[in-house]
């Protein structure tokens, strides 16, 4: 197993592309192959691979298939499109796929070439945010926004990946992030993989670590970010936000650029629901009482009045300044 | 089973405390029997009977065992009252069992005066706080301080229970409380049981759900409260008050005034902290990576400014008034 964790391979003898089962972390570290992109739309709307960055690079590599496949190149856009709500670089990256398809570009590169700079904006907003980190910091951190959930490296755990390259001694607070549990699956397997300190709490039990003086910043990443700097993410994000301004501690995001969507309106963003299964039911073992229904909105909006600053690949944006 | 919930049932031809095993809840409805106050003491610490006016409760009656068996009297009072360390109801109740002791009473005769008594006040505390609750509210509660955690009715769900039956049409949403998931089992069980319409949520969603108007209130049981209005509640109720306050929604507690610790101060309280296998594992699945742990404190402290009013049996106090 390679130290620098890779969710997403593009196999160029075989073409196809391999992804990490995220379902199955952390467990297992298996991987499961897409031979069409059928297979991607698959992956993504399961969540084999998740993360806003890392779905708009499978989703390049699903046209890359689709033009390899000789398959119907509109259909295979609209199924693309639709897997996940979300996630704004889904349809930037398809865009990217489409504008290069209308220059007579081929699709495989293309992709290679979003995967690639992928890997490069997230090693930028790494070295760019961690200058925000101080030595024996604490670092609360909800969801992946790691490596798992983009090429490399990932956003909100680049910043933390390279305080930690750079020598800063610093600690990591993971919430489980119910109801998938990424924090706890996958933050807690991604950190520890590399010897970064992290502790796992409940996702109610951030408060209390605030009020004790136990958490020096917060980082997370973003699904969309609005030219006004609401910042849609997983939801449990706008609660840790009003907490962390009620202790007057820094709360950053970290996303690239390509999760910027200038043209929405707050209103017109519409928050996934997803099946009501993933609350009541844990592994398969139901935990909700019998005959009781839960709601399951995927991702929250953050305002940016709540917002200390956003790390992207280019610089640190303070919208309150 | 009797639509009338009762957790703690003396059994007086066998001489036996009979419990509802809440770690079987919401799958299924069993017995635990306690023939003896080490029985009482496992049932407590490992959570077969939980809620604070319940530890109460089921403390005496394991002083009254120990009565009946001929048991070391001493050795009884120190190893049920080391059970728990926050829900100060059960030093309260083995105080009294101790008065009663020391007065020539029977210890059976008193546990059943303290039970009863406890059913008497949580149905008050549901007849006067119902009046804070409006037709048509919908009502946020946290972990489970229903029946299932006193004698009948409960503390924060007797207030429901009773707007319930006086004809409000209500609605009720849960958070699952992690790690013992409380709400998800037994909240849900609780108030489906009785027809009262609730749907859990994450707790990480509390918030999302305030800031789209859809909670009119909050009602929070509570384990201790100081003589200042300092409440020690299930973890994850101090980020509640919080996002309440935010979203200017009112805030209640609900509990009897044995609840109250006059004598200690906010820097005496220890909070109780629990295996971390409840956090790394559900259902003895492990749910955090390997060999990465998890803080587990299970209650926090809630300051009166962040309480609109506590609702005891005998009437709403007002903390900021």
């Amino acid at each position: 197993m390679n130290k620098d964790l890779r969710p997403i391979i593009w196999n160029d003898s075989e073409k196809k592309l391999v992804l990490i089962d995220q379902r199955k972390l952390p467990n297992e570290l298996v991987y499961f192959e897409c031979k069409n992109y059928k297979d991607v739309c698959f992956a993504i709307k399961d969540m084999v691979v998740r993360g806003a960055p890392a779905i708009g690079v499978a989703a390049a590599y699903g046209m890359a298939l689709a033009e390899l496949n000789g398959e119907d190149m509109e259909k295979a856009y609209l199924e693309l499109k639709k897997t996940r709500p979300t996630a704004v670089n889904l349809f930037w990256a398809l865009e990217k796929i489409i504008a290069a398809k209308n220059s007579g570009k081929s699709l495989l590169d293309e992709a290679k070439l979003i995967h690639e700079e992928d890997i490069e904006l997230c090693r930028k907003i790494g070295e760019i945010g961690e200058v925000l980190i101080d030595d024996f910091d604490t670092i609360l951190t909800h969801c992946n926004a790691g490596a798992l959930a983009t090429s490399a490296y990932g956003t909100a755990l680049s910043v933390i990946r390279f305080a930690h390259y750079n020598g800063k001694k610093i600690n990591v607070l993971s919430d489980e992030t119910r109801p998938r549990l990424q924090g706890a699956k996958l933050t807690c397997f991604e950190l520890n993989y590399e010897n970064i300190p992290v502790k796992a709490i409940c996702d109610n039990t951030a408060g209390f670590m605030m009020s004790k003086g136990l958490v020096d910043k917060i980082i997370v990443g973003a699904d969309r970010i609005l030219s006004d700097y609401h910042v849609f993410n997983k939801i449990g994000t706008y609660s840790l936000a009003i907490l962390a301004k009620y202790h007057n501690i820094p709360f950053y995001v970290a996303a690239p650029y390509s999760t910027f969507d200038f043209e929405s309106k707050l209103e017109d963003i519409v928050i996934e629901e997803r099946s009501e299964s993933e609350v009541t039911h844990i592994d398969n073992v139901r935990i909700v009482a019998e005959g009781v229904s839960a709601y399951n909105f995927a991702f929250d909006c953050t305002p940016p009045e709540l917002i200390t600053g956003i790390i992207t690949e280019k610089e640190i944006i303070y919208p309150n300044k």
